[in-house]
C-alpha cells in the first residue's frame, strides 16, 4: 500500500504538497503538516492526478470554494459540461465535482481528471446506477465498492460517500416526519437500496474496506450527508444530527488508517443556527474541514439561491466552514448554464472572500485596500483590475453614457469621492451654476 | 403644531396608523403604540402624505427595505426614475428614497408622494445645491433649513440630515487617515460647506428648529452617517464611532420633542463587526430603529454589489437592523437600470426575509413552510406562486428542455424527491435500464 498525506504528515514529512500548499497560503509548512497530521487540513489529490496543483482545505486557510458539473439523463452535453469545468479553472476555482449521471460518464472523469488544475471529486452512487445496468434491488454491496475503486483509480482526489446514512439514521429519518424528507440525491438512492434490500449500508458496514480503497491511491474521503436539511423546518433535527455523530465516529477510524477527510454538511439553514451548527460541527468531529452546501438561509428564492447560498456561505465560512460548495441561480430549476455557473462561481468566491477578510487570511484585507485606494483615487482602471470580474465591471459602466472620464452616472457632479478630494486640496467644489445644462 | 405620532403614543393614543401597522404585522395594537412611545418603532407618515400605506420600521416588526431612485446630472431620465418607483410599489417596497439631484426636483417629488403608497425619503442636501443656485461658500445656514422646510411641506415621510458631521466629527475624520475619508453625497457636501466657511453644521447648530419643522408635519428624522465607512479598511474607527455618539444625543432631543428617529449606518463593515455594530447602535441609541446602508462585506464585488450587501443586510437584521436600503448590481459603477433596479430589490427581501426567519416575524417560516411542501410534492405550480420572483422561477424552467413535466434536468430521472417519495410510497424506484436512451 502506497503512502497517503496524512501518513506522510504523521510520520513528519512535509510533502512537495504540503509544500507548494504552505508557499501559497503563505503559511509556516510545519502548520500544513501539523494541520494535515491531525486531520484539521487536507489535501485531497489523488497520486493518479498528475495535473493538480494541489491546494490544502482548513483550518488557517483560504476559503476554498467547489463547482459541480456533470450530465444528467436529462441533459447530457458532455461538450458544454467539460466548458463548464474549463470556465470554473479560468476562474481558478479550486475544486470541481463531476456529478455526471447519465452517458459514458468514466471517459468523462478519465478525461476530466487529465485535463484539471483543479481537485475532482465524485460520488461514486450516482456513478454505480449508470454502470451497473441492474434493478437496484439487485446491486450487491461488492457492485457499489467496486465503482469505489473504480472511481479512486480513475484519478479522482476525493469522493461523496454517504456512509452515515446506516440502519439507524434511516430509522431516525422515517420517525422525524419530516418536510423534505431526504433531498440528498446519493443519500436517498443509499436509502432507497437499503429499503428494497433490508441491508446495511455497504460504505458503513465495510468502512474498513472503503478506507483501504481510498489509501490505495491516497483518495480522500468526503463523508456525505444524506440527511441535510432541505427546507429551513427540517434545520438542526434528529436525522441531521444523528447523521454527523455517525460521521464524527468514522472519521475517528478513516484518521487511524490515514485517511483524509472531509465532512459535508446541510443544506438549508436560517441564519440563526448557522454559527451553531459550524460550533458543533467543529466539536463533534474534532477539528475536521466542513464542507457546506451552501447552506441556503431560505427556502423561497428559486432563481436567485446564488444569493441565498452566499449569505449562508458566508456566515459560514467566517464561523470556520473550510470549504463552499457553488450554487447557480439555477438550482432547484434546472441544471446550469455556462452563465449560470459563472454567476454561482463569482456568488461564492464572494461568501470565501468576506469569510476570508473576518478570519484575515493572507492577502484578503489588502485586496480591499488597493480597490478602495482605487476609488478614493477614482482610478478606474485601477478599480477594474481589482475587481473579482473585470469584465462585468467594466461593462456596467461602458452601458452608461459618461459626460466626464473620471465620474460616474450615479452621482454625477455631485460624487462624494470628487467633492472630498476637492476641499482636501484646498479647491471649492464647482456647484456654481449646478442645475445649468452642460 | 399638530400632533405626531409619536406625542399621540405617548398620550396613549393609538392613531389609525399603528392600527394599521398592528393588523399587517400581526402585533398588538399596544406593542406598537409603546414602540412608536419609546423611539423604538417608527411610523413615517406626513400628514400632506395621502396616498400612504403606513409601515412600521423597528423592534418586533418585519424588517422593512427602501430603494434609491432618482436623477443625476449626468442621468436625468425622470420617466425612467418614475418607472423604478412603480416597479418597487409593484415588489411591495415599503420605503423610496428620491436621491434626485438634478433638474426640476421639486415637480418630481411632488409627483410621486402624490402616486406613492410606499413611504417617501429625501436627503434635502442634495436639493438645496440643487434649488439655491449659489456657490457652496454663499449658503447660509438658513438657506439649508428653508429647504428642509419645503421637503417637509411637499409631504416627505422621513428626511436624511447629515446632523452629526459637526466640527468635532470633522476634525477627527480629518486626523483619522481614512482610506475613502467620506462617501456620503450629502455628508460630504455638509463638510465641504464647513470647510469652506468655518460654519458649524447648521442641522446640529439649529438642531431645535429642524425639530420644529419635522414637528409641522409630522416627517421622521433620518439621521445620515457621514462617516460611515466606504472600505473595509475603514469600518469601526474614531470617525464613525464618534459620529454615531453625537446621533444618539441628538435622538434623545428628537424624542424629548415628540419626533421620531431613525439612524442611519454603515457602509463596509467585514462580517465578523457586524454583529458587534448593531448591538453598539441597539445599546448607545435606546433602540432607534437602525438603518443600514448594506452593509457590504467587501469592497472588490462591482457589478454584484447586491450580494455583498445582501450578505451584510442580513446579518444585520438578524442582530437588530430594522431597515435595509437596497444596493444593486450598478452600485459604484453607475446609475441602476431597471434591471438592476430589480436585481437589487430581490436581493435586499431575500435579506430581509431571512432576517425575518431568524427573527420569527410573523408570517415568514410559514412562507418557507409552504414553498418546501410543494418541493416535495413536485408541484411546480406551487412553487412558482411561493417563489419571491415567480418571473424569473418561471423562465429558468422554461428555458430547460423538460423531458417529463414532474423532474428538473437537474438531476433528471434520479431526482431525490422522487426516489424518496417512490419508496415511501413502497414502489421500486425504477433505475432499471436507467443508462439507455429514452
Amino acid at each position: 500500500m502506497s503512502t497517503t498525506q496524512m501518513k506522510a504528515a504523521k510520520q513528519n514529512k512535509v510533502t512537495s504538497q504540503m509544500k507548494q500548499v504552505a508557499t501559497r497560503e503563505n503559511v509556516d509548512e510545519d502548520v500544513i503538516r501539523r494541520g494535515v497530521a491531525t486531520g484539521t487540513i487536507v489535501i485531497p489529490c489523488n497520486i493518479h492526478h498528475s495535473s493538480l496543483i494541489p491546494h490544502g482545505i482548513g483550518s488557517s486557510l483560504q476559503t476554498k470554494i467547489n463547482v459541480n458539473i456533470g450530465t444528467s439523463k436529462d441533459c447530457a452535453d458532455t461538450v458544454l459540461e467539460m466548458q463548464k469545468a474549463h470556465l470554473a479553472m479560468k476562474l481558478k476555482v479550486e475544486s470541481i465535482m463531476d456529478l455526471s449521471s447519465f452517458g459514458d460518464t468514466q471517459s468523462f472523469r478519465k478525461e476530466l481528471v487529465q485535463r484539471s488544475t483543479s481537485m475532482i471529486g465524485t460520488v461514486p452512487i450516482y456513478d454505480a446506477i449508470v454502470r451497473l445496468q441492474k434493478p437496484l434491488a439487485d446491486i450487491r454491496a461488492q457492485d457499489w465498492l467496486q465503482v469505489l475503486r473504480i472511481h479512486s483509480e480513475d484519478g479522482i482526489d476525493f469522493v461523496t460517500l454517504h456512509c452515515g446514512m446506516n440502519k439507524n439514521t434511516a430509522s431516525r429519518m422515517k420517525q422525524a416526519n419530516r418536510c423534505t424528507n431526504i433531498v440528498s440525491r446519493g443519500g436517498a438512492i443509499m436509502f432507497a437500496w437499503m429499503e428494497l434490500t433490508g441491508n446495511e449500508n455497504p460504505f458503513f458496514e465495510h468502512f474498513d474496506e472503503v478506507l483501504d480503497i481510498c489509501a490505495e491511491n491516497d483518495m480522500t474521503l468526503s463523508l456525505g450527508d444524506a440527511c441535510r436539511p432541505g427546507s429551513i423546518e427540517d434545520s438542526g433535527d434528529v436525522p441531521q444530527l444523528e447523521e454527523l455523530i455517525v460521521l464524527s465516529e468514522l472519521t475517528q477510524k478513516a484518521w487511524k488508517k490515514n485517511i483524509q477527510v472531509i465532512i459535508e454538511g446541510p443544506g438549508h439553514v436560517p441564519i440563526n443556527q448557522i454559527a451553531e451548527h459550524m460550533e458543533m460541527q467543529k466539536i463533534l468531529c474534532k477539528g475536521a474541514p466542513y464542507y457546506v452546501l451552501g447552506p441556503l438561509v431560505t427556502d423561497i428564492a428559486p432563481g436567485y439561491d446564488h444569493i441565498t447560498a452566499a449569505i449562508g456561505g458566508a456566515i459560514a465560512a467566517s464561523h470556520g466552514a473550510a470549504f463552499l460548495c457553488y450554487v447557480t441561480p439555477a438550482e432547484h430549476l434546472r441544471l446550469p448554464t455556462l452563465d449560470d455557473v459563472k454567476e454561482g462561481i463569482i456568488a461564492s468566491k464572494i461568501a470565501a472572500h468576506t469569510a476570508d477578510i473576518a478570519n484575515n487570511r493572507s492577502g484578503a484585507i489588502q485586496w480591499d485596500h488597493e480597490m478602495s485606494t482605487c476609488r478614493k483615487n477614482l482610478d478606474w482602471e485601477g478599480m477594474f483590475r481589482n475587481a473579482i470580474d473585470p469584465e462585468k465591471a467594466r461593462l456596467y459602466r461602458k452601458e452608461s453614457k459618461l459626460l466626464d472620464e473620471q465620474r460616474c452616472t450615479m452621482c454625477g457632479e455631485m460624487c462624494a469621492i470628487r467633492t472630498i478630494n476637492q476641499v482636501l486640496q484646498n479647491e471649492e467644489p464647482d456647484y456654481i451654476n449646478y442645475n445649468k445644462e452642460n
